[in-house]
């Protein structure tokens, strides 16, 4: 991309992520109003902060603080990587907006920031992930063990997850270390993106771009899960999914898609 | 019911309260004798207490605070509402009942009351639905957060429960805004009341009364599981299940009923 | 076994401690160094230790306290129990050993003291299970409750485990009270150990030396799952699995072993 449109295409995220501030504020706002018990809440988590980056490195920060990682230490670190790096910033916005279209429990972008302990959990892996690529593993792996703890789901800090992911319920999410999650990706609960424990290295599953994962499935080994396909609630699948199509099953067996007529839906 | 039925109702539930308020308390005293390491944890969170509503939201207040969700914040919210709202209390005591009839490893109501992650976790959703239903939303889904962290029992709050319920384990229980639960169900962990994802409104399962529903089930979409239906574990249910009739597999498929002989038990 | 012997195992166990011990202090140390973030969590966690059973009570008495079992509490406590029983510190160790020996993922011994938490819970529960059979029943529930809250890892303090155990990822395992867990076994996040809800007493699986549970596995009844076995991940397991032998689906078949040709590796 030449530097002239990266520049436009950094203006517009930038703009997107005002945009998006303003809405969360509004609404921190309206809601401060109607419930007095949740202003202080409020104040404190959202009104009181000057963008959504330090509004969710404060909210990460009380998060996943403990005795011994104190909540100064992590809003220091989550906010440095979240300034240092747009495509982070530009990554929570994405986020945000996937919650909230595909969601239709999700009642605000609002809600979204200080309630889904999936979109949580996924921002500060993103930080993980940086702290992981830039050698620091130590640091890396005890904010992975902190999100695994509060949030009950477990990124590995090496797995590569694109933009625009909803992790809706997200309590036992596990994604090992090797795996890629593309944009526009859909995860339920209890899914395990892990290993068949029979080799090392690259041993994880790739995830295409808009793949829709169920409640409970669980994908094993360095299989490839094409573009759209969808996988049932349950499934547990051990083999590769060509785009578009739909497995389902314990092992899965593929019942639609672009050759085969659809069983399923 | 005419208004005298409906006094002696809430009369003889007032004296189940009582008695089994002073069954745990006298659990706690014999407890705080035997362990003193406990002495104090039970003094302040049953003994110093004048009744189960008191006690139930000083626990409740404690486990689900953060440094920006006061405990005391929350001790409020939990009293003034099981106070102002009897059917609330009954609703504790029956489910208090149904563990200690139900789950062998249940060894008395003080256990229940302190330990156990299914209980607490109801007995804060039935708050949070009170306030869903008075339309103070924001503070509804601020609690359901904090269940969801704190126990890693996600229940909308908009999701209504019958009395007499048991959520045994119930780590990763999911249920959804439209779902309904009957009187006297009994739910294992990692059951999933969930949506298919196809549909927007009503959108989730409905469960009859003495319905039993397996470890790591998975029921989709706005089906009906009839009245003391059993669905076996780890079995995905897409479909409608008549009363008194056994589900198991993936997909679920009938295996025992009034009609069809039993294959499962 | 002798008094000779006993004394020379005891000797040689020590020293497998001692040496284990030197390792985590060794990458503590490196790890201060190059992340001055986490210098003074490692000093506090490990490095102002004298032992690894200080270190190890010290980490488990901060991670499980709460505002009402409070962490000092917690941490005499454990080091009483590790202090006063050898086997419950060779099983630390032992478990260390399998966690690293086992999961690639694994970067350092450090790395699993501080960050697994199948591996804190699991030492957690061997303090539970010691107070459960010294008959300390309502301290031991507590200790059981805050285990299933902070790692949502749900043993019954009556459940038997061995040594060697490696719990991988670990959210949502749930141990029933008269389950036995042999030497060496590994077990992934979501397995489930449970009883079918038809009867009392002993009630739940028998899980021999050597056996391998993938993801999500759920074994229910008093089965016995021979040494060497492997359950595949997702599967229902309602009948005894013999030695070696691999069992998946719902409801699990077995499809390998000895005497069948494997269809599964």
């Amino acid at each position: 991309m030449p530097a002239g449109e990266l520049r436009q295409s950094e203006s517009s995220e930038a703009e997107a992520e005002q945009w998006l501030w303003a809405q969360i504020k509004a609404e921190a706002r309206r809601d401060a109003e109607s419930e007095p018990a949740l202003a202080s809440y409020l104040y404190s988590t959202i009104l009181s902060h000057s963008s959504l980056e330090r509004s969710l490195s404060f909210h990460l920060g009380n998060k996943l603080c403990s005795s011994t990682l104190l909540s100064t230490l992590l809003y220091d670190l989550f906010l440095n990587t979240f300034s240092s790096d747009s495509s982070l910033r530009a990554a929570a916005v994405a986020d945000l907006r996937a919650v909230h279209e595909r969601d239709p429990a999700c009642v605000s972008f609002s809600h979204c920031l200080l309630n889904y302990k999936g979109f949580l959990a996924c921002q500060a892996h993103r930080v993980a992930h940086k702290l992981w690529i830039q050698s620091r593993r130590p640091l890396a792996l005890a904010l992975h063990s902190r999100i695994a703890d509060v949030f009950a789901v477990d990124i590995h800090p090496a797995a590569r997850i694109g933009k625009g992911v909803l992790f809706d319920h997200a309590t036992g999410v596990v994604v090992g270390e090797t795996a890629v999650i593309g944009n526009n990706v859909s995860i339920l609960h209890h899914v395990t993106l892990g290993g068949t424990g029979k080799a090392g290295g690259d041993r994880h599953p790739k995830i295409g771009d808009g793949v829709l994962i169920g409640a409970g499935a669980t994908i094993l080994g360095n299989v490839k899960i094409g573009e759209g396909a969808k996988i049932g609630a349950g499934s547990v699948v051990l083999i590769d999914v060509p785009a578009r199509t739909t497995a389902v099953g314990n092992p899965a067996r593929l019942v639609g898609g672009k050759e085969k007529p659809s069983k399923h839906e």
